[in-house]
């Protein structure tokens, strides 16, 4: 039963982030492979499986929440990522992340930022 | 020379936010009316003015950003509102409200659905 | 498929919550019942349902989180009775909200306790 | 003993708070008085009693944090008067609010504002 | 007279807290030791020493709140440490972090889940 | 004209930050310059050289907000910098943090402690 969500969120994860998403997976086996499991399932298997947005839209969105929390570096870097791999480009993610100077403050666009240039020195983008 | 951001930022605070902005507006100018002023030249003339990011796509990322924060209610009624304003359908600005359980948790997308209702309601599009 | 746990969700809701669980689904009903699917699934379905843990250290744990959250008046409520259904006492509640003063502050705390008390007086138990 | 504590930190409420900050302790006795407790002895007769910091920086440290945080509107409302008790002048409390924009984002300084406004109402001081 | 509680305080963070809590507090040292004095009679001379709450359900309750919080990894190490020494199992801890997810999102749960392999891994638990 | 807020935000930004706020600007050249810029701008080119309220104030309410925020550390250890350059001695920077346990908890406090004891070890001034 779970398998269906499970398969389609783990082709869906494998979409949208590519090895960094199943790096995460296996970084739970040890420690709570159940968290891995349900990180596949309702995030990618129900959420990014709905048909009512398309990816570029939902990677915008979590790039967003992840940069105005502030408290989800490693998941932002994921998601940097996850966003130049559905179509957004690298101007666009900064776009993104510098108008959440004006929702969640400077430091947190600022660190945001820092997130972004990492991936894209990573990716040769820079 | 302010007076350029400041037109500009007027000029798109009324084309996003439409009759809601300018009541955020007025509202400050009995206790601090720099403070109005600000908002229009930085957020509006500054960063909703840049040409990288479409408004659609813009206010995806402020709709997910001020759910995501949690404390942010009536920043987030207007957005929803110009959300649709910039062509958002309902469906979509649900979508990314419901995205958030996944990042800010269940009570963050409960609170900010409601904010959603309440705006559809208003709006006669529930 | 979705059907077991929705229906395993659905009983453990009603176990936990009663009635306020029921409203708070209804009340999404009219703008996003999947966000009430997904409620009933995944929280309930899925992690409440779990046997590691009884529930009467689930409810503290997450009266703890949002008392601390800060933003989440509404689903503290609810949790509050939660905590009340499953076999907390009032007095251990009042423990778990003062300990948050530690972590998260005296506001948090203080609002959580204001909470506390709305619920006591809806249950004649102040 | 603790009472030398309780008796300087209910001295030190009443010179910052006044009667706002004795309704909040009554507002406890209901439901938990050990927070009220607490809060007399912990942030009034520990800390604003301490000689390192003049009461006036202490309170512009108290209203720039609690409009960051962003869910304690009650207590900023308690500690904007308590600004103005100990010296503040108004326009320096917008001032503090104002900055928040900075690091918080707008709105969480909107919503501050706001509530800079209504304590003026009250004051006759708009 | 403080005497009292800095006593019971200390007793009670070498109970709960080990080697590792006197480590913080040493660490203030240099700097600020009246935080260090303080966090021994606040938290664990009042909190913790209060009778109205079992210590296991305290430390359910802090890592559950320290999880939410999300920018608090080093205090969430302490009292991972912390739920062991008092009697909650690897298993139950891992509950608590994983039920995060629910009101803080992934992010929250799956930075708080490396934190609990790192104590696990320390302690040989893993 | 933007010229004139750039101008005096990076005359206000060398008075205040001196070096270290050069650096972040620098930093952001690679990747994003335009966040430099509204960084120059609208905190130092507006807010900060608002007659209004003294640079000492201003860095208060600065360390306050970005150590109750929790998830600003890089930043809070520029304005640690900066409130010492303004005038705050070592011991009132100190008072600010510690305050920060009633508002935001301990953790917050004492994590923000801990960049206030790097930048004293830093200057030689512990």
């Amino acid at each position: 039963m779970t398998t269906n969500r499970y398969q389609a969120g783990l082709a869906k994860l494998t979409e949208i982030d590519g090895e960094a998403g199943h790096k995460v997976i296996e970084s739970l086996e040890g420690v709570c492979p159940d968290l891995g499991k349900y990180t596949i399932e309702f995030p990618f298997g129900d959420i990014y499986s709905r048909p009512g947005l398309d990816l570029r839209s939902r990677e915008i969105a979590t790039v967003a929440a992840l940069t105005a929390l502030g408290h989800c570096a490693p998941q932002l870097k994921v998601h940097v990522n996850a966003a130049l791999n559905v179509g957004c480009t690298a101007d666009e993610i900064k776009e993104v992340v510098l108008q959440m100077a004006v929702y969640a403050g400077f430091p947190a666009a600022l660190n945001g930022m820092f997130v972004v240039k990492e991936v894209l020195a990573e990716r040769d983008l820079l």
